[in-house]
C-alpha cells in the first residue's frame, strides 16, 4: 500500500466525523404528534402486535432489512489476531458495503472473546434483533464450530463470509476460467494451497459444483493432507486425498489443471507453474501479496489464466461480488438459512454475468478500460449494477425452490 | 389511546418501510478508489492504528457517538414482560429519540434472556462496539444487579434510563414545584407509592438533592416499608422508614407535602389528597392512567401542583427531557460513567430552563399555547431546542469537575 493511500485511508476514516456510518430516521420525528406515534404512547401498538405474532417484527421494525456484521477480530484481513476493537473499521466497512451495494442496513458488533461457547451464546441471545448474521474475520478452526452452532440455534441466515463468500466468488471465476481453457470441472485436477476457513469452503463448493473429490489435493503447512498423516483436524480430514503419492506442493502441482492459493506470498514458483498441465488456471488469492506475481506467471507461460485478490490486476476475486447480493436475496424471501443451493445459484449468476457485454457505465467507472469475456475478464466488476438483481434474484429463487423461504418470490425476481 | 392513534401508530411503523431507522454512509462510497479507502486495502491503516492505540477507535470509528439501547423486554412500558422481540419497536423508538434530540447514533439490541449473568456477560462482551449503553425496560430487581455489574465491567457509561432518566426529570420538576409552593426540600415530607426501579432511583436522587431520608416514606404492595416488616429486598430496605407509625398509604399521606406515584391507576383518592399538607405536590406518574386523575385533583383542592407522565396534561414528566442530552454531554467529554454529580447537574439544568421565558417556536410547536413558569409549567417542553446545550453542557461540566472525563470540555459548553 502506498504512503498516499495509507494517509488518505486514515483521513477518510477521521473526516468529516469519525467512522463511516450514521443512523438516519425513515419516519417523521418533528412534531409532538410524530413523537407520540414513534414512542409513547403509540409504540405500544406494534409492541402488542409483535407480542401476539412475532412475525409482525418484520412488518413494524427494521429487523427484516438488518444484518449484523459480527467479529471477534481474531483473523483481521491478512493482519491476524489484533483483537475485537481493532476489527471495528473493517466491520463498519463491511456494513458500508452492504448499504452501498444492496441497500441492506447493517451494524457491526465486535465480540470481545476468543471462546467458541461465549461467542455462540452472545450472538444467539442478540440474534432476534436482526434479519441475518454475517460472521467476519474469525479465525479457523473456531469459525467452523461457531457458524455450525449458530446456524442450528438461530432462525435467521448465518453466513461466514470469509468462508462462503470467498468460495462463491472463487467458484464463479473458476467456472469461467475452466470454460475458457476448455476444461471440464468433473475432470479438472486442482491443488489448493492453504487449508483454512476459505480453502475448506472453496473446496466444498467446488465439489458441490461438480469437481471430483479425488481430483482435489489440499495442502497445509505440513504438506499434502492425507488420512494417516496425523495433525489433521476434522475439517481438513474431509479433504484427505488418499489417491495421490504426492507429499509436497512441488510434487502435487505436476500436471495439475488448477492452482488455488489461499495461503501466503510467493509460494508458487515459476518451475511449479511450468510443471502444470497445458492451459493452467492460477488463482493466487493471498492478499495483498499473491502466491505468484502475475508478472512472473505471465513471463513463465502464456497459456495461463490468472486471478488474484487485488484490484490492480485483472480478475479480482472480490467478496463484494457476493455477500451484499446473497443477503439481499435471502432477506427478500425471508430465507431461514443460506444453503448450498443458494450458494451455487449465486456463483452461477456471477459467472454468467461476466459473459454478457459490459455496460458503458462500468467501463467509465474503471477508467475507460473496456473488458470482454476472456482470459483477463472472467469475473464481473464490483461496480456492475446488474449484480444486484442477478445475484439476489438467483439466490431468492434458489431459496424458494429449495424450501427455505418463508416469504414468496418478489415479482422483480421472477424470470 | 384512541383507535385513530392506534391505527396511525401501526401505519407509522409499517411505512414507508418497516421500522423507523436506517443506516447512512457518512463518507463517499461510489468509486473504486472510495472503496479501497473504506475497505480493503485502505482499512488496514485504521485497524493497525487502533491495535497500537485503542483510543484511536474514537478517531476512526463511530464508537464515540454510538449508544446501544439494550433491553430484554421484561418490563416494556406499562405493558409488562412481553419478551425481547416485542420490545424492538420501543428500543428503535429510543434510538430515534437519541438521534432526533441529540444527534447520537444509536442501535437497539434485544437480548433474549431473563438471566442476570447471561445478560451481563452478553452486554459486556459486545460493549467495546459502543461509546455508551442505555439499558431499557428491564424489570426490577434484576435491572439493579445488571446495571451494577455492567458499570463495574465496562469502561463506557452504562445508564438504566427507567431508573435514572426518570429520577432526573422527576427531581427537575420537583425542585420547581417545591419552589413554587414555598417548601424547602430539606423539610418536605414525601410519600412515594411504588418501590420499583424508577421509585428507588427517584428516592436516591431526591435525597442526593437534599431531601431528608426520614422524611421519605416508600410504599409497596404490602404497605409502608420499614426494617422489620419482612418481604423487603435489599434495594427497598435502603428506604425503610423506621420513624413513622403509618402502615398504609391513607395513614402515611396525612400531612405529607409531596405524593410521588410510580405505581398504578387511581391509587390516590380525593380523601387522601384532602388529608395532605397545605400546598401539596402530586406527581402521579403511572402511565397511561395516573394515580389520581388531574380533574379529580383539581376539583378536590385548588392549592395542588400536579404532574403526570402524560402529554395531554400540564407538567409531563418525560424522560426525553433527560437521556438524549445526558448521553450527549457524557459522550462529548468521554465520561467513563454517569455519576451522581452528572445526574444532579442534569436535573438542575432542566429545572432552571423552565424558569426562563419560553421561546416562540416552542409555543408554536405546542399549538400556540403560551406557558410561563408556574403551577402549570414546572418542566420545559421536550421540543425546547435549548435543552440540548443546557443539559448536555451541565452534564459535561459535571463530568469534568468530578474527574470522570477523559476528554476536555468542548468550547461550546464553557460558561
Amino acid at each position: 500500500m502506498s504512503d498516499t493511500l495509507k494517509a488518505d485511508a486514515l483521513k477518510y476514516h477521521a473526516e468529516p466525523q469519525p467512522g463511516k456510518l450514521s443512523i438516519s430516521l425513515t419516519t417523521a420525528a418533528e412534531t409532538s404528534r410524530d413523537l407520540s406515534l414513534a414512542y409513547s404512547p403509540g409504540v405500544a401498538e406494534p409492541v402488542r402486535a409483535i407480542a401476539d405474532n412475532p412475525e409482525d417484527a418484520y412488518k413494524y421494525t427494521i429487523k427484516g432489512n438488518l444484518v449484523a456484521v459480527i467479529s471477534n477480530g481474531s483473523a483481521i484481513l491478512g493482519l491476524g489476531n489484533l483483537g475485537s476493537l481493532a476489527s471495528k473499521p473493517v466491520m463498519e466497512g463491511k456494513a458500508l458495503l452492504f448499504k452501498r451495494f444492496a441497500n441492506i442496513d447493517s451494524v457491526d458488533i465486535e465480540v470481545n472473546s476468543a471462546d467458541v461457547d461465549e461467542i455462540v451464546k452472545t450472538v444467539e441471545l442478540i440474534s432476534g434483533t436482526f434479519g441475518g448474521i454475517n460472521l467476519e474475520d474469525i479465525k479457523a478452526p473456531e469459525c467452523f464450530e461457531i457458524e455450525r452452532q449458530l446456524i442450528e440455534k438461530c432462525d435467521i441466515p448465518v453466513f461466514h463470509d470469509d468462508q462462503h463468500g470467498t468460495a462463491i466468488v472463487t467458484v464463479a471465476g473458476m467456472l469461467n476460467a475452466l470454460d475458457i481453457q476448455g476444461k471440464k470441472i468433473d475432470q479438472a485436477k486442482l491443488v489448493c494451497l492453504g487449508a483454512g476457513a476459505a480453502a475448506i469452503s472453496c473446496a466444498r463448493l467446488l465439489i458441490a459444483a461438480g469437481m471430483k473429490k479425488e481430483n482435489l489435493i489440499m495442502i497445509d503447512r505440513s504438506g499434502v493432507i492425507f488420512s494417516d498423516r496425523g495433525n489433521v483436524n476434522q475439517y481438513k480430514a474431509e479433504f484427505a486425498n488418499d489417491v495421490t503419492e504426492a507429499r509436497t506442493l512441488a510434487e502435487a502441482i505436476q500436471g495439475a489443471d488448477v492452482f488455488l492459493g489461499l495461503s501466503g506470498p510467493d509460494q508458487l514458483s515459476a518451475e511449479m507453474l511450468q510443471s502444470m498441465a497445458a492451459k493452467p488456471i492460477v488463482f493466487a488469492c493471498s492478499n495483498p501479496d499473491p502466491e505468484i506475481k502475475p508478472e512472473l506467471a505471465a513471463s513463465t507461460r502464456d497459456d495461463v489464466i490468472m486471478a488474484t485478490g487485488r484490484s490492480d490486476y485483472p480478475n479480482q476475486v472480490n467478496n463484494v461480488l457476493g455477500f451484499p447480493f446473497i443477503f439481499r436475496g435471502a432477506l427478500d424471501v425471508r430465507a431461514t438459512k443460506i444453503n448450498e443451493e443458494m450458494k451455487l445459484a449465486a456463483a452461477h449468476a456471477i459467472s454468467d454475468l461476466a459473459k454478457e457485454p459490459i455496460l458503458d457505465e462500468v467501463v467509465q467507472a474503471y477508467g475507460g478500460q473496456a473488458f470482454e469475456f476472456g482470459k483477463e475478464y472472467i469475473i464481473p466488476k464490483p461496480l456492475d449494477p446488474r449484480l444486484l438483481d442477478r445475484v439476489a434474484g438467483a439466490v431468492a429463487r434458489a431459496a424458494v425452490e429449495s424450501g427455505v423461504a418463508l416469504a414468496p418470490l418478489p415479482d422483480r425476481y421472477k424470470k
